[in-house]
């Protein structure tokens, strides 16, 4: 196992990845920018380095500086976290070239899943459902209905010049298409002044579902069950649940056999994501993210597993302990996103915190940097806690939740906890019937 | 369900019994002295009212006052937390006497099993095995050979009039009884005056492990488990582990069946806990407390059920929604108490909290009163956090409470927290390989 761990990243990932760390007995490197001198995983790692000013590209982007830290504390490996370079395939390979282990997957993994075209043409060649569509443009009628029939309905005819919502038309069934084909092409050409149209599926109300993944890169590869985080604004994740209301035993099976299929034939060494769009009892590929997520703890929650330390583990070539019969779920765990930004503006709130209270008890867990005395620094993402709670059910899980949010106190910045308390209160959330659109149709920004 | 609960406690517990009010959706009532004015429970209630002066015979025991407050507040329920009023029979009769719901057992339990005579009697009558002994004096040596058939080896013969480990023989075997009585006596008469001398079953390293139980009055009785909380320094559980490293599933299976037929038969209705002394696979009853216990968090852990709600359920009227089948048991939780106290001499250490940062991640679970500024007033129990870890098996749980002890923040006062830290690093902790007595030898007390 690895005598030192440098963690290239800040935050509460970098404190998530120090705890994880702490429990196998590995000594942990903090590399920080200038801005993050008093941060919480600075403090309580074993040794910290300065990497530079506070622009991420001079510190945390800073891959020679982040190499150089790694060889002057001679750390055995290096753990990216969420962001930065996690999912940096040439950094990927520069750490192993320096002797370094890359906790993470194989360089190539990471590029191939980086690439949309080449992930969405290898998530075919893995048997992993993509939307179905046309490739490229439908350019005749006889070559449209025909394309229709192996799509499948609702379908969607999409100006390749359009956007923001013109130059589309879905039909609804097989009469439809002839005509709205023409009428796309017609508009489009008015539009645009191109009639280049495409076709491919179309999802009306999609939930965003991601299977979490875990293989050794030595033939075993496991799941460890879904993920909802239709809660979005602006495609980024608000508040994730595990399992999702959306899905039942069947469902649930047969992903995952699919997923273990395609990562086992990939050979896949590490955690990972693969994103889908679900509806109506099918899936489509988004993509797959060749890292730890940020959501991660709600999976961790319910199978009692911590992907950190899988993470390491794999890294330094130990095989996976466990097999898919070994994976018990356990539970309903949800996980709130609270950020340093105004509730209702998501106008960033840096700033020092003066008073602090972080919700205990049962079931609760907080994954944060916070504490009473730090200032938040205005130059990265603003996520300053995860809020997770786990129950029983998802009813229970529901009222922890409501509870731990009424008891945090974030004082001295604004933070989007009146937010989460607002959604957890709507009658579509507390029925698990919401899907991406959801949230920002409720907030008026749809 | 009760629309309002008045919280007859302070600090942690308190708290404690906050989150399960919120998560049920019940309004809370905290009750303070003036000394806890700017108490954490008493900032997160719905309601407060001061109830005297610090001393605790003047505000957290003053029935008058607590029965006017919830009379004010008009609250269904209280809830006597742990200590104080909660094993005060006349107090659970005055609540029920004022039409208020008393979250506990019904008066007569609390009065049965808070007398040691009448307690043991019971226990006896409902089959729960005592430390077999004589019923007072033994008078003749031909007695004394008889009572050793029943009473078994080893067996100690002690002077009624001794004390402080005089006067006290012990016999291994049937042919050293004659004369070890006869000693016994002799040194008896010499050293006090009186020869009287009694004998019992002597217990050289026994553990103290307990069973959780939990009764609708209805009928239904069922246990959680057992906790080991063996690590005691002057009667006072320092940290306690469930399930104990003592018992193998025979064992636990007999003590679970032996208790749910006793408490069944009581008709008991709360939570409850039933105490042993454990030696060589034989448990030996030291008392029942009829309330909630300060380590009940670590059964929780393991059974994934809140105690407290289960209280308040029950004392609503609502029959247990399990029997003991639905329980399971799952992994390994160990508590450290910590308290203001110095790591050393324990003399204790109010005062002002000037940095905190409780730990946090994956199977932590932090139950505390502290926050930063807050200042540890003088007059109440030294008990300020409950350290709470849960891991897939006793060794994660161990590396993990490692990591979290290491990673509390607690600035500005001298806490027990370096005890702690000492005592998991030890090899008897580490191999589960304790009993009552290894805390205070090895702090060279004994």
């Amino acid at each position: 196992m690895f005598e030192k761990v440098l963690i290239a990243n800040r935050g509460e990932i970098a404190l998530r990845i120090h705890r994880a760390c702490k429990e196998m007995g590995i000594q942990t490197v903090a590399v920080h920018s200038t801005a993050d001198a008093d941060a919480m995983h600075v403090r309580l790692a074993d040794e910290a380095i300065c990497i530079g000013p506070p622009a991420p590209k001079d510190s945390y982007l800073n891959i020679p500086a982040i190499l150089t830290a790694a060889t002057l504390t001679r750390a055995d490996a290096i753990h990216p976290g969420v962001g930065f370079l996690s999912e940096n395939a040439r950094f990927a390979q520069m750490v192993e070239d320096h002797g370094i282990a890359f906790i993470g997957p194989t360089p190539h993994h990471i590029r191939v899943m980086g690439d949309k075209v080449a992930a969405k043409d290898e998530a075919k060649r893995l048997g992993i459902p993509v939307v179905p569509g046309s490739d490229g443009a439908v350019e005749t009628e006889e070559e449209a209905l025909k394309l229709a029939k192996e799509i499948g309905f609702p379908l969607i005819i999409k100006a390749a010049a359009g956007g923001g919502g013109r130059g589309m038309k879905v039909a609804s069934k097989m009469e439809e298409v002839a005509q709205a084909w023409a009428i796309c092409r017609t508009e489009a050409k008015a539009a645009f002044g191109d009639d280049t149209v495409y076709m491919e599926r179309y999802l009306s109300r999609p939930r965003h579902i991601e299977v979490q993944v875990l293989g050794d890169g030595k033939g075993s590869c496991i799941n460890l069950g879904e993920r909802d985080c239709s809660i979005q604004r602006r495609h980024q994740k608000v508040i994730e649940e595990a399992p999702s209301p959306a899905l039942n035993a069947t469902q649930r099976a047969q992903i995952g056999e699919t997923v273990n299929k395609a990562i086992s034939e990939m050979g896949y060494r590490g955690a990972g994501t693969i994103e889908f769009l679900y509806e109506d009892g099918e899936f489509f590929f988004i993509e797959m993210n060749t890292r730890l997520q940020v959501e991660h703890p709600i999976s961790e929650m319910v199978c009692g597993i911590d992907l950190v330390r899988e993470q390491i583990k794999v890294a330094a070539g130990i095989p996976l302990a466990f097999s898919q019969e070994d994976i018990t779920f356990n539970g309903h765990s949800i996980e709130c996103r609270v950020t340093a930004e105004h509730p209702e503006t998501f106008m960033p709130t840096p700033g020092k915190i003066t008073d602090y209270h972080a919700p205990g008890g049962l079931g609760v867990r907080v994954d944060s940097q916070l504490y009473s005395g730090y200032s938040v620094p205005p130059y990265y993402d603003s996520l300053v806690s995860k809020l997770v709670v786990h129950g029983a059910n998802r009813n229970e899980c529901l009222m922890r939740l409501k509870r731990a949010l009424d008891e945090y106190v974030i004082g001295g910045i604004q933070t989007t906890i009146p937010l989460h308390q607002k959604i957890i209160a709507q009658k579509p959330f507390i029925d698990g019937d919401y899907d991406i659109h959801w949230l920002e149709k409720w907030m008026g920004l749809k």
